[in-house]
């Protein structure tokens, strides 16, 4: 018997992101997995959503997923129908990819279960379009990684009158969450040493604590004042606006607690 | 008393990308309303979230959004809590963002319910990397916009070795859909006055139907090709890739059946 891996997205937060439809193929799963280290979900607990399920959960490592190629996953498949949770919308990490593509060149069947993501829900929160924006990019940590792309990337969609999207980097297993401060800092040092005034202590900067939870923080206002904002608990995203249309301005001002004169400033 | 207004995202295709906090919101809704003009969902029942949420929803027209600003939302919100179920993640529509900010300047609550969205959904199921999208586009209905815009956006996306997501035009109301021929030949007919060889007979395209379904076809080969696949009902999707990363050539390759030779052209 020919098996299937369905990939079901979580969406943001905690396991009421869960779709109705996702519920529905877990419940006729044979194997369910849950993989939680690609993204962070604060308020997600494995024992509420194995009752929600009604059924046992495997939680799977980054060692089995990634330096073991899913092997425990594919296996299950071979069997049956196997259902892999995973945080956000499923199949935007590499390694859910790598899985896919390996499970299918097995004979394995797939499907997607979409749920909400990062990447759409920070448009919504901050209310900028989402037609505006460029090329989206991770920031480090600067002692892992010293890397000037984050600065690159928002350089270039300045130019291009883009916003840019900043995911900050995670260490699930360490519980090690970029913060806003530190990416903040990290881009103000690369400015000081390239001096090309695109992140100024006055540049317009959007932060985002807590997408998806039922209290998200959204700030936006200057570098220098985002440097002493508490945002509360992670996880958190920026963004680096661009030139903003006059709605985008509003936008700002109502639901970011922006400075007012933005007003004046938009197009 | 002063209420709320909840914009609960429905996700794609059908009424189960509804969220299991959404339905605990719509649960505990004084008034439920939903939108269904933004996006097309396909096998959407109104009869059939009724019956999940326990409640009768009221259908609002674009009408009553956009030329009477939400007055019937504004209304119910100003005496208890009011649901907006919108398709895909909510406030990605101007529509929403305009509502919500009316909302909050007259002291009404608002909290978004994220859900799936379309933007995110063609990167898992073109198996294409999220970083690697710049700007997106709509393309217009040839007879009523003609705009050389997305042509623009696609150049430029190239130039940057970034991919172009290309939403195709609804007009709900009509139940009329751009299909992805009619969206391939007048990108043709822009190129044929262009003379840039941006979007020629043999430029890689994706063309995505029925993101989140069951069976969504996702199709990836030249225009020449796509001009004569059949993808069946809408809604649809293209993508024009820009430089394939390996692991992008063969996800593509088993995702969307795409040509073998794209192995060889990938870096």
């Amino acid at each position: 018997m020919s098996g299937e891996i369905v990939f079901v997205g979580l969406g943001l937060h905690d396991e009421t992101g869960l779709s109705l439809r996702g519920l529905e193929e877990a419940k006729t799963a044979d194997t369910i997995f849950v993989e939680l280290y690609t993204s962070f979900m604060p308020d997600f607990s494995i024992r509420r959503l194995e009752e929600i399920c009604s059924k046992k959960l495997c939680m799977v490592s980054r060692r089995e997923l990634e330096d073991e190629n899913g092997k425990i996953i594919l296996r299950a498949a071979e069997k049956g129908k196997a259902v892999l949770f995973v945080p956000g919308d499923p199949l935007i990490a590499t390694t859910h990819i790598a899985l896919r593509i390996h499970a299918e060149k097995t004979g394995i069947k797939t499907r997607i279960v979409h749920g909400a993501s990062i990447l759409s829900a920070v448009m919504g929160l901050s209310g900028l379009h989402s037609y505006k924006f460029g090329k989206s990019v991770t920031i480090p940590f600067p002692d892992q990684t010293f890397s000037e792309t984050p600065y690159e990337v928002i350089a270039q969609n300045q130019m291009l009158k883009l916003h840019t999207l900043c995911l900050l980097d995670i260490i699930a297993e360490e519980k090690r969450y970029l913060g806003i401060r530190k990416s903040l800092e990290f881009l103000l040092a690369i400015e000081k040493k390239k001096k090309r005034r695109i992140i100024t202590k006055d540049t317009l900067v959007v932060g985002i604590a807590r997408a998806g939870s039922n209290e998200p923080k959204v700030k936006a206002d200057s570098v220098n004042r985002l440097l002493e904002y508490d945002f509360g608990e992670p996880p958190y995203t920026l963004i680096f606006p661009s030139k903003l249309h006059f709605m985008e301005a509003e936008a700002l001002i109502v639901f970011a607690d922006a400075p007012e004169r933005l007003r004046d400033e938009a197009e």
